[in-house]
C-alpha cells in the first residue's frame, strides 16, 4: 500500500496511491461507509488494525486526482526525530575521503527540513556549496526501545524516498555537520510512503539520483555497511524510537563532494530521486 | 515571572511560580473569571497578548502546592527542536583539549531526551562514562528567520536551567556526537521557564552543578564564546526557529571530561544545576 499526504487550500488530506492515481481516503470513507483513519500520523498509529479497511478504500474509493496533478505535502510533517545515518555506502565514504566507520555515524535534522515532493528548496545566502544525497527513508511504525536486529524491520511502518540536502561548506565549518544540514526543506520526502510488507527486504532495492536529467548517483541499499535493521536495533538502545520517527539511512558515492571538479547545486537545478517501489521525488533549487 | 508544568495524574497543568508555591492557571483563571491560555505552548506563542491576565493570576490565584511538592514535567514537553551548542565555553573548550571554535558548534536533541526537574534518569546498559553539563536554555518565543544579533533576544520567551548529560564514550564513538547525546532522559529541563522580561541581560548569570552536593561546575555565562544572541542569530541564518525550540548554549568547565582523573556518573548519583533566578534542576541517576 502507498500512501501520501496532499494539500487542499490549508487542509492536509490522507491519499492512498492506485497507480498514477490518488484515492481520498476521507471522502471514501464517508461514501463507503467505513470507518478509518485520516491522518498519516493516525494510520502510522494503527496500521495493523486498519490495513484491511484501507485496502477497501483502495480498490473501491473516490479518486481526488492524479498523483502528479496534487500538490503534496510531505508523507510525514511533524516527526518527533529525524535521525540520519553519514557514510553509511562503502564507496561514498571512500569518495567522502572518510574511514570506513566501525559504527554508525548519526546526525539530526528537525521538521523544518522536511519539504514535498515538488517543492522548491531556497538556499540560504550563507550556503555556497550545496549537495544532494539520495537516500532510502524508514518511517518507524511503532514506539520501541532496546530492539534486536532481528525484531527491527518488525518496526518498521514503511519506506519513502529522501534527499539528504547538504551545505558542504557549513557542514564543514566546525566538527559537528548540524549547521550545514538542518537547514529549512534540505530534507525532501516522499512523494508518498509505501508500507513495508509492500517493499520487502530494503537492502535490494536501487537507488539513483539525477540533475537537470543526468545521472549522478546509480547504486543499490544492497551497499549500505550498516542495514536498516542494524540501525534502528542500535538507535534503540539508547532511544525509545515513535511512529512516524524518520530514519535517513544515508547516501551512496555520486555526490559532489566526491568528485573531481566539484561544480555545486545553484538555484534553477532539477534533482529527482528515485528508489525502486517508491516513485520518484523531484525538488527544484531555488535562490534564498 | 516563572512558569511550570506539572503532572496531575496522567494530565499536564500550566502553573505560575510564586515563591516557593505554584498557582493553578487553569483553576485561578476559572474562579476569577480571567480569559487565558492554559498549556505552555500556548502561553508561549501569545505572551505579549496575556501577559497581564496571567500577572492578576500570579497576585490572586489559587495555589496548587508547593513547587517541592508538585510532580513537574518538562515545563515544554514537545519541542520541534531541541539545539545545543558544544565548547562554547573558553576554560570547558581548553579542558576538552579542543581548539577555541571559530564558529559555534552545533549538536542535536530531541523530546525524547527531555526530563523534569525531580526525574530519575536511567543510564542506558551499553553507556559507560557517563558525564553532566549545566546549561542556560533559551526557549524561543516566536517564529523568526534571518534575525539580527540585535533583534534575536527579542526572540526569546524566556530562559530555563538544562542538564545536557552525555556518554562520553557513546559521544566519541563516531565523528558526529549525536549517539552519546540524544539519549533518552539525558536533556533535563527546568525546574520551571522564567519569561525573558525577568531574567534580563543572559550573559550575567552565575550557573553551578553539584554531584552528590559537591561543587564540580561553578562559572558565569559571562564566558560564553558565542552570546545567546549570536548563536540565535547564527541559527536563524539557515533555520526558522519556531515556538517552544530549545536552544542549550554550552556548558563551562568542570565536567568529569576534563578532570585528571574521571569518575564516570554512575546509579545513585544525585545532579543538583543553579542558574541564578532560575532556581535548581535536580535529578538523580538509576541503572537503565
Amino acid at each position: 500500500m502507498k500512501l501520501c499526504t496532499y494539500r487542499e487550500g490549508s487542509a492536509l488530506r490522507l491519499g492512498l496511491v492506485r497507480g498514477d492515481e490518488v484515492v481520498d481516503v476521507a471522502a471514501s470513507a464517508a461514501q463507503l461507509r467505513i470507518s478509518v483513519p485520516e491522518t498519516m500520523e493516525a494510520v502510522i498509529a494503527e496500521y495493523t488494525h486498519v490495513r484491511r479497511a484501507l485496502e477497501a478504500i483502495e480498490e473501491k474509493g473516490v479518486p481526488a486526482g492524479k498523483l502528479s496533478d496534487l500538490r503534496l505535502a510531505p508523507p510525514v510533517t511533524r516527526p518527533q526525530k529525524i535521525l540520519c545515518v553519514g557514510l553509511n555506502y562503502r564507496k561514498h565514504a571512500e569518495e567522502s575521503k572518510m574511514p570506513i566507520p566501525s559504527s554508525p555515524v548519526y546526525f539530526a535534522k528537525f521538521a523544518n527540513s522536511l519539504a514535498a515532493h515538488g517543492d522548491e528548496i531556497a538556499i540560504p545566502e550563507v550556503a555556497r556549496e550545496v549537495d544532494y544525497e539520495v537516500e532510502l527513508v524508514a518511517v518507524i511504525g511503532r514506539r520501541c526501545r532496546n530492539v534486536s536486529e532481528e525484531e527491527a524491520l518488525g518496526a518498521v511502518f514503511g519506506y519513502a524516498i529522501g534527499n539528504d540536502l547538504s551545505a558542504r561548506d557549513l557542514q564543514m565549518r566546525a566538527s559537528q555537520w548540524l549547521y550545514g544540514k538542518a537547514i529549512d526543506g534540505f530534507a525532501p520526502l516522499g512523494p508518498y510512503i509505501a508500507t513495508a510488507d509492500e517493499v520487502g527486504d530494503p537492502q535490494r532495492l536501487g537507488l539513483r539520483l539525477y540533475v537537470n536529467g543526468e545521472l549522478r548517483q546509480n547504486s543499490s541499499t544492497a551497499d549500505m555497511i550498516f542495514s536498516v535493521a542494524q540501525v534502528i536495533a542500535d538507535l534503540s538502545r539508547i532511544m525509545t524510537l515513535e511512529p512516524g520517527d524518520l530514519v535517513y539511512t544515508g547516501t551512496p558515492e555520486g555526490v559532489i563532494l566526491g568528485r573531481e571538479k566539484k561544480v555545486w547545486l545553484k538555484p534553477g537545478d532539477e534533482m529527482a530521486c528515485e528508489i525502486d517501489g517508491l516513485g520518484r521525488l523531484e525538488n527544484r533549487l531555488v535562490a534564498g
